[in-house]
C-alpha cells in the first residue's frame, strides 16, 4: 500500500516535526526509580509515552502527518487500518485538526482498543483479521471516501513524528551510552535512530523485539527484510512486520537488534508497576525485558527507554487478576 | 509524646518550607485523563506524588523537619516509629543530610514497607503491635542514641513540608473548585488546607477518610478530637487517629470530611491503573473513591486530587493477582 512520502526521513525531519507538533502534545515526563537502577545496575531513565495522548507515542506520528494536510486544506478525511493504538492516534489527530477519520479495525481486535478507537471519535470499518483483508477494506473506504491514508509506520511524516519522543529525552539526558525502543513495524525505532543519532553520536541504538515475532532480528541480521508470519506474542504492537524504510533506517542508524521471551515480557510489565508505579503495556516491557536481561549496555552505563504506550485490558494480564468489587 | 514545634503551623511555613526543600524534592507531575475526566463529569487533575522520593508524600514532611535539624549542627541521628512510608521518608532525608536514622518498626508490618525502610538507610528497631508499644520502645531509643524525634504528623515542620504538593499543585492549578487528600493522622490535609486558603480562597478543602477508620469524620462533626481503635481498611497509612495540631488545622481551614467504603476504595484503584497508568496506594484511593462517588464538589468543577503515595505490595491488591512468571 502506497505511502505518503517514500522517501527515508532525515534528521531535519525530526527536528521540523518537533517544531510542528510540540505544541499540542504532553511533554512526557522522563522518570527514574532507584530500585530499578539496582535490579539493572545501571542508571535507567524511562520516557513516558503511555502517558501522551491517546496513551501511546502513536500520536506524534499521526498528528505530524495529519497537520499538514488539514493546513493544506484540500483533504477533508483521512483513513488508516489499525487494532489499536494507532486507531486512536488518528482519530485523536484528526479531530484536533478538524478532519473526519477512518478507521477499519479486525473484527478479533480487543474490545477496550476498538472502544478507544470510537471514543476518539473515529468512523470504524470491521474487517476480517489479517493484513491482506486490512489493506482491501481500507482501499474500499478510500474510494468511497476520497480520505487520505495514514499509514501506520511505513511514512516519512509519521517517522519523523516518532522520532520527537527521542528529540526530548535526548535533549533532557544527552549523556545516554544506549537507547531502546521496541520494534514492530519500525516508526518508533527509525524516528529514535535518527534523534540519537545526530543529538548524540556516542549513543548506542538498540531495538528489541519478542522471539515470537522476531522479523526485525531476522531481517536484520540477513541484511534482507523479512516478515512474521505466524506472531505468537502477548505484546499486541508488535506482531506486524518491519517496513520499508523503517528497514531502511534499522539498517543505516540502528546498531543492534536484540530478542527477549514472554515471561521477560509479563515479569518486565511487573516489575515497571512495582517500581515505577507505572502500568505499561507488553509491547513497551519489552524493552524493559532487554534491560533486565543485560543486553542493553553494561554495568554503571546510562540507559535511556521509550516507554512506547499503556494501553492495555487490565483482564488480560497474567497478573491482573480483573476481578471487580462491586 | 511530645512534638518538636507544637504550635499551629501558617501559610507562612508553607512557603519556607517549599523555599527549603524544593530543590531537593522530585517536582512530581500534575496528571490528568479524559476518561477520567467523563467518569467523574467534571475536570480533575492529580499531584503525583506517589512519584516522590520515598514512593510518598512523607518526604515533604521529613525533609522540612530535618535539614534545619541538620544545619544546626547539634543532632546526630534522628528517631521515630512508623510502618510504612514515613519511615522510610525520614530514613531517605536522614542520609541526605548526614545523620543516622532509627526506625521503631511493629512486628506485623508489611514485610516490602520494613525492606524500603531497610534499604533507604535507617536502623531498624521491632516492637509489638500498637500505639502505646511504638510509642514506648521509639522512648527507650531516644534515651539510648539521642536521636531527635520526628513525629509523623503531629508537628509544625512536618505538617508545613506536607504543605508544599498543594502549593506546588496550586501554582501549575490556580482555578481549582476543590482540593481533596486522604486524612490518617492529618499531615497532609492540614498542610494542603494552609496552602488552599490563602493561595486559592475559592477553593474548597475537603478530607477523605475510610469508614473503617473515620476518627477525623467523627472528630470534624462532633468539634472534638477522637481516635480510631479498631481500624478496619485496607488503607493501611490511615488507621490512626488524627493529631492535636492536625484537628485544630482540621476544624480552621479544612470545609468537610467524607468517607467511602472498602468497596469504592479497591474500585478507585484500579480505575487510577486503568484510566492514568498510575498504581496508587489504597491511602490515595481513597480521595479517588470520594470524587466517584460524587463526594468532591459538582458537574462541571474543577478537582485536584493529591495522591499520597504509591507503595504497596502487590500481591496483597485484590485485583493483582501477584503471579510470577519465571
Amino acid at each position: 500500500m502506497q505511502t505518503d512520502t517514500p522517501t527515508v526521513p532525515t534528521f531535519a525531519d525530526v527536528a521540523a516535526a518537533a517544531d510542528r507538533i510540540s505544541s499540542r502534545l504532553v511533554r512526557t515526563p522522563v522518570m527514574s526509580s532507584p530500585a530499578l537502577d539496582k535490579r539493572a545496575d545501571r542508571r535507567v531513565v524511562f520516557k513516558c509515552e503511555n502517558l501522551q495522548h491517546g496513551g501511546a507515542f502513536k500520536y506524534r506520528g499521526a498528528l505530524n502527518a495529519i497537520l499538514p494536510l488539514a493546513l493544506a486544506g484540500n483533504v477533508a478525511a483521512v483513513a488508516t487500518h489499525s487494532s489499536g493504538n494507532h486507531g486512536t492516534a488518528v482519530a485523536l489527530a484528526a479531530k484536533v485538526c478538524g478532519l473526519d477519520a477512518y478507521v477499519v479495525v479486525p473484527r478479533d481486535s480487543s474490545r477496550p482498543k476498538i472502544a478507544n478507537i470510537e471514543q476518539a471519535g473515529a468512523e470504524l470499518i470491521f474487517c476480517e483479521p489479517g493484513l491482506a483483508a486490512r489493506e482491501a477494506k481500507l482501499a474500499d473506504v478510500i474510494a468511497r471516501t476520497g480520505a487520505h491514508l495514514v499509514h501506520p509506520f511505513d511514512d516519512a511524516r509519521v517517522i519523523a513524528g516518532q522520532g520527537t519522543a527521542a528529540l526530548e529525552l535526548l535533549t533532557e539526558e544527552p549523556g545516554l551510552d544506549v537507547v531502546c525502543t521496541p520494534v514492530g513495524g519500525g516508526g518508533l525505532i527509525g524516528g529514535t535512530a535518527l534523534a540519537a543519532k545526530a543529538m548524540a553520536p556516542q549513543c548506542r541504538v538498540i531495538a528489541a523485539e519478542p522471539q515470537g515475532a522476531d522479523d526485525a532480528y531476522r531481517s536484520f541480521r540477513d541484511g534482507k527484510r523479512q516478515s512474521t508470519t505466524s506472531p505468537a506474542t502477548i505484546a499486541d504492537g508488535l506482531r506486524g512486520s518491519i517496513g520499508v524504510l523503517n528497514f531502511a533506517l534499522l539498517r543505516s542508524h540502528v546498531d543492534d537488534v536484540v530478542t527477549v521471551t514472554e515471561k521477560e515480557i509479563v515479569n518486565a510489565m511487573r516489575i515497571v508497576l512495582q517500581d515505577l508505579k507505572l502500568l505499561i503495556e507488553p509491547s513497551s516491557a519489552v524493552a524493559v525485558a532487554a534491560l533486565l536481561a543485560g543486553k542493553l549496555g553494561s554495568s554503571g552505563q546510562r540507559v535511556g527507554i521509550i516507554i512506547s504506550g499503556g494501553n492495555f485490558d487490565l483482564d488480560q494480564c497474567p497478573f491482573l487478576r480483573g476481578e471487580r468489587v462491586t
